[in-house]
């Protein structure tokens, strides 16, 4: 689902204590509505919204009463920042994605086969203090990118003089892999021709280069 | 500015194309309100929002005009699964926190002191894509992470019957770092004595173990 819609839904304080009581555990409509002190039919409306969006899903029981629960993962990350507005949204990777290919980080864990050898029940408690430790390192490594790229951003601001900031943000589209005129227009949000011209420019100072239609920032010899 | 607050502002579309807009460059009300097609006193009210919640500053030019513009870098993170609700929000660390000393990552991208020996506009553009590939690996891996999380969260459920889903969401609070019956509770959002009774039961089996009034899950020798 798309960061916006997500976000929609977040932005309600009953939805967010909904989602936050069935993370816990599933719930009828009338456990919810006693617990947040809700009418049903709010929690009704709510829920259906839930539903629509795939975050929720019901199922009826024995007794023929429907309860609720959590339906998926998802993870939503938004930047802020003087140069950005950013929002992500996605499903969890499946854990036997390899992570051994990447170029910037190397992650300690035990990688490749997330079957471990039993259901040891140690094993397992020690492998979710592994994946917490990291879970918490690795928000750390994105402030922490976060922080070094506005700071680069400025840099490049101040070099480029009156336009800077606007042909720091096509470098920074660039760097994060947008190769046609019209991606990077779409992700600085301006005019193609507008892009093009500046693109131009920096393919003069020798910056970025071009491919036919592709442009990549420049790989120094 | 705590995360419910920034759900609370990032769930109206407007104030996110608002949020989009100042990314891109500092405006006047009249600007953002043609930009918008939204009346200017609907764009004060929620610039008014923004500026309370410290994400937007104003400042007044020569003209004596009032232009806004993004104050300040912020993240925000939520995961959503069947086992957690979860959201953080933070500033960005400084560019110069030391990232050398994580016991599951490393990164491989130039630490210690951010300033480049020279402001050359090359050298800025290299470290801009260094960054912007870093970003995009660190995301990928807390996807990996968080679906790795959810299938052990599974398998310790399982093996702990009825009540397993419970068990697992105090074994992951402690693995998370909370210490106290009071902070496990907290996290779980359940009474503290029944989470008391929960731990004493895993110190029983040899999972957790109690110093005085801190709890840890037990290390192997």
């Amino acid at each position: 689902m798309d960061s916006a819609a997500l976000l929609d839904l977040l932005g309600n304080e009953n939805r967010r204590r909904i989602l936050r009581l069935l993370a816990r555990k599933p719930c009828y409509v009338t456990e919810i509505s006693d617990y947040l002190g809700v009418s049903p039919k709010a929690v009704i409306d709510h829920l259906r919204k839930l539903e629509e969006a795939g975050l929720v899903e019901s199922r009826v029981d024995d007794h023929r009463r429907k309860y609720f629960s959590i339906a998926r993962n998802l993870r939503l990350e938004v930047n802020v920042s003087p140069y950005q507005f950013g929002t992500k949204s996605a499903y969890p990777a499946s854990p036997s994605l390899d992570m051994t290919g990447c170029r910037y980080l190397s992650l300690h864990v035990e990688q490749g086969d997330p079957e471990p050898a039993g259901e040891d029940v140690e094993d397992l408690t020690a492998e979710l203090e592994r994946l917490e430790g990291l879970e918490n390192e690795l928000s750390m490594a994105q402030r922490w990118v976060q922080g070094r790229l506005t700071d680069v951003m400025d840099r490049l601001s101040a070099r480029f003089g009156e336009n800077g900031r606007f042909y720091a943000e096509v470098l920074s589209a660039l760097a994060n892999g947008a190769q046609t005129t019209n991606r990077v227009a779409r992700k600085v949000d301006a005019a193609p021709d507008v892009v093009e011209e500046v693109l131009t420019s920096l393919a003069e100072s020798g910056l970025v280069e071009r491919d036919g239609s592709r442009w990549q920032l420049t790989t120094r010899g």
